[in-house]
């Protein structure tokens, strides 16, 4: 690799991240290729119904939709994003709530399918401008976001349903349909208005040996689609992978196989919201004489929650505290935590590094990562398994043994549903563009026309109009970023600066100058940070810099943005020459 | 989530940055629990064989072997590591050079086993040092290594050998097996000396059909081993993988079944040095009458190198100049091109945005990634997916279609390797701490006692005495970071200022004040880059750094650095309780 490919490659990824990761040359492409930019939308005619996504199309996280009719609106879902590398620093990712936020008397309901951040994490933010809103879910859907409230100070105005329940809220006759999901008492909702019905699965698969027994509806489905759904918006996650997702059953066994071979102590990881998982490990301990912990905030948190609502069946005296467990002989000890992303601050994280305040694993001990690997955290999970693995720990996870299965739907599953609905028009949602694309191939080969197949990215307003779907125009959304206590005030501006930083670090330049004369009053300042560890890396600069000061001086430039100017463009083509780097150059010029 | 738990991961991983990576409290763990920290390295005695690793254990990358008896020393291979997240900034990560620049006299030879950049990238940085070092390899490496060393403008001293072949410089014995891997021409070599027999297998697999016939020697391996080897140097990549690889010709039917029903333009991306991958896709194109361009500096380069060298088999007229072939109707183009690693400034990634200079790819063009995911590329191989499939393009990746098979042994073929060579020692090599301890278990299980197996991270030094490999000692190396022109001073402050710097950017004020009175002689200038967007952020502090200013002057201090601290303290707190965020806080303070 030749370095001149090397800086290429860094100030492309400079350059990207000023105009937000976009190249505006070569924008003269047939418009085939590219989806069509729609204008602003026409006024919703009386009687249609309005669709718009706010979250989670092109994108897994921040599921938001917004059902409009009448002047009257129905969310369904709140959820936040994670970020990704190009958005360094950023805590969470919001919705764009704008198109509510100038609404907010018009909202009848948001209606939560199920108790994930990805569909709860921005309800903070939206009952903060308004905390009486309706907030309509299952009861442990509505437990997490109580709990999350409290920690907003927050007091909202929570209302349990149930599957099978049908209410009235403004124009919106609303049924819930129990559905299946990695996460207990997710729904569906059916939405039935004078323009039409819209079935909105929320997230969902079809394991029909549901550890619960609490089936999906299909039978509810096809009964609604008998009666005729207009819309159906519906979970793309897995539209790629073929087949069926194995039974959440399957898990356990091989839980305990693990479980009854460990001769020391067994950490097993796992999302701290998946109840039915963590009962399967609970039933393992309990067979093979061990002991159980609950380890991390939300862990502890949601087992509480789900042990009190009857969805978690704890033996008596299984569980104790963490010191509790300690005190027993390895092979009695079975630990369940959080951490399975291989986030750095999490239990596990510290444990493999030998970092945790009370946990100290050793060669003979194992770990049981009982969870998938998010795209984008592979990285840090592998991390931790490998620092695991040097210790001696025996480490099992989702490449080595079958010990997760998703919570979506995979194609084959999809097609049960798209054979049960029979939908007349279908808005894929739920999906990053390569799930979304397959997902409207499924339709289309169960029968649903391809022109009533609506990819529409967030912010596209689809109207259902006489019983056809169609995108009839694009409100603005953006990224709304959480950093620390601040909301929005981090922008692309910010995050493209701090991937320059990132990469290169900056070098500050620090200049006074007589503000009649242009004479520089003291020697130029130059330190440099993210840029070098070598203390004299910038010593030849400090010369060319007098240079140029001397120059402006000559030329009588007083005005100290064009001393500046001066000053990075000479620092800048020095660092440029000598070192190929770009870091960011930061000139400050003082008139005193 | 709570405001507090990001405020405590934030912090954490910039505390971590600050110290590489580690924490220092609670290190009073039992010995057991981590590797044993070895000592300085005894003298090594006459006529023993001394094995250290200077890269590729507990990492993937940089491999690179010295071996030393009597005072000569012998290299295998010297490739580059590429960094992770935590090494913003750099372009690529070398081998811990030390232990050999002082000795560059003592160096018999470098042997080089396969053409990847993880074997030969960090050679010109060795040659550099002394660039008639014999070089040998097959000479497919030897070719790359020598375009390599032109861009270096550096004039190796390179030597072929061939499969089969056995020759002696100094003290070692060499001889070269033939070994199936993912580019052509790799080879193992057999290290004969007085103190035992080395079998240092390079990356390597048992694939029994192989495109161009060439097969592992396993009767090689087998008839030294019958000779005796007392130590086994083998790749541990797949060791945690159960089974076989699949043959590289399954790939075949599979690109031809896409290609063939394809009416539109194809894309096929894969790597640049895998030739019989490149092979079949030629066959393919020739079979449904495509013609074929090579896009991609690397990928034109080294498939003229492979077909002047007779390891690449194109039909007349089949492969043509992309503006050439871009003038032929879509269904008679294919293109092969690289990026499959989703590398922003890649001919793949430029097309999946719409900014390649001539290819624009449309609805129902066909794009194949034949290629793995390297971990940690996951998030840019999906955002190319994503941006592909939202034009309309038919992505195939290796999530959906048997278009990839690995290049390093599985499991299953690991324990043919034992079984043939019955190794009296063995070091796990090529692989992060998992793979090496999954290679463990497998030398264990056919048979290696397992004292005999010893994991012995980078510098770890492991003589050869009486026939048994013990680990004696350590020698320090690190990671040497190569960022734009300049090598080695970009460390871990550096690194650690960049992920601070990535994450919250930083505030700077600048203050001028009297050298004599302490007294402010302007306002103090306040400037944030990548902490916000919001232009009057930082407006609330710059009266609390007037009122701090007041203070030191009052307190008669006019020691610039002790002003900046007070200036560092006072912008640190303010941000921290007003923003909850760390940027870093730079004083420049001038005395004028």
């Amino acid at each position: 690799m030749s370095s001149g490919r090397q800086d290429g490659r860094r100030s492309d990824q400079q350059r990207d991240g000023q105009r937000g990761g976009r190249n505006d040359r070569d924008r003269d492409r047939s418009a085939e290729a590219r989806p069509v930019t729609l204008g602003t939308p026409p006024r919703l005619r009386p009687g249609a119904l309005r669709v718009v996504a706010l979250g989670g199309i092109g994108e897994i996280g921040r599921n938001m939709t917004v059902y409009e009719i009448d002047g009257r609106l129905l969310i369904v879902d709140c959820g936040v994003l994670f970020p990704e590398d190009g958005q360094p620093g950023v805590d969470l990712i919001l919705p764009d709530l704008r198109l509510v936020e100038d609404r907010l008397d018009d909202i009848d309901a948001v209606v939560i399918t199920h108790g994930h951040e990805d569909h709860i994490g921005a309800l903070p933010w939206l009952l903060r401008q308004r905390s009486d809103l309706p907030v309509l879910g299952a009861r442990f859907s509505l437990a997490l976001i109580a709990a999350k409230c409290k920690e907003h100070r927050i007091k909202p105005n929570l209302r349990v349903v149930t599957e099978g329940e049908r209410l009235r809220t403004g124009p919106w006759d609303l049924q819930f349909f129990a559905v299946n999901h990695s996460i207990p008492d997710a729904l569906a909702v059916g939405i039935r208005t004078q323009a039409g019905t819209v079935l909105h699965t929320g997230d969902i698969k079809l394991d029909q040996l549901p550890l619960d027994g609490r089936l999906t509806d299909l039978g509810g489905f096809a009964q609604l689609g008998q009666e005729g759904v207009d819309l159906f918006c519906v979970d793309s996650t897995n539209a790629e992978v073929p087949g069926f997702v194995a039974p959440e059953r399957d898990i356990g066994p091989v839980l305990e196989s693990y479980i009854g071979k460990a001769t020391q102590r067994v950490i097993v990881a796992s999302f701290a919201s998946h109840v039915h998982r963590v009962q399967q490990m609970l039933d393992a301990a309990h067979a093979h004489g061990r002991k159980v912990a609950f380890v991390g905030r939300s862990m502890v948190r949601n087992m509480q929650i789900a042990q009190e609502l009857g969805l978690l069946t704890v033996p008596d005296g299984l569980v104790r505290s963490l010191d509790k467990v300690l005190e027993l002989p390895p092979n009695q000890v079975l630990l369940i935590s959080t951490g399975s992303q291989g986030e750095p601050l999490s239990a596990l994280s510290r444990m493999s590094r030998g970092e945790h305040r009370s946990v100290n694993l050793e060669q003979g001990d194992t770990v049981i990562l009982a969870s998938s690997m998010i795209p984008g955290n592979e990285t840090s999970v592998f991390t931790v398994i490998n620092e695991l693995s040097r210790v001696g720990v025996t480490v099992i996870h989702q490449q080595t043994a079958k010990v997760h299965v998703s919570g979506h739907a995979s194609a084959g599953e999809l097609l049960f549903l798209y054979n049960a609905v029979r939908p007349r028009n279908v808005i894929p949602v739920h999906g990053e563009w390569r799930h979304l694309r397959a997902q409207a191939k499924l339709a289309v080969a169960t029968g649903v026309p391809a022109d009533r197949v609506v990819l529409a990215p967030n912010g596209t307003v689809v109207d259902l109009v006489d019983g056809k779907a169609r995108a009839v125009g694009q409100i603005e959304v953006g990224m709304v970023y959480v950093d620390g206590n601040a909301v929005g005030d981090v922008n692309e501006t910010t995050l493209s600066d701090r991937l320059i930083l990132g990469e290169g670090g900056f070098i500050a330049i620090t200049v006074a100058i007589d503000s009649h004369t242009g004479r520089a009053v003291a020697s130029p300042t130059i330190a440099g940070r993210g840029f070098s560890d070598d203390p004299k890396a910038l010593d030849a600069v400090v010369p060319l810099v007098e240079a140029e000061l001397a120059r402006t001086e000559a030329d009588g430039i007083t005005d100290t943005h064009r001393v500046a100017q001066a000053v990075r463009r000479v620092v800048g083509r020095w660092v440029g020459d000598v070192y190929r780097r770009r870091p960011m150059i930061v000139p400050t010029v003082l008139a005193v």
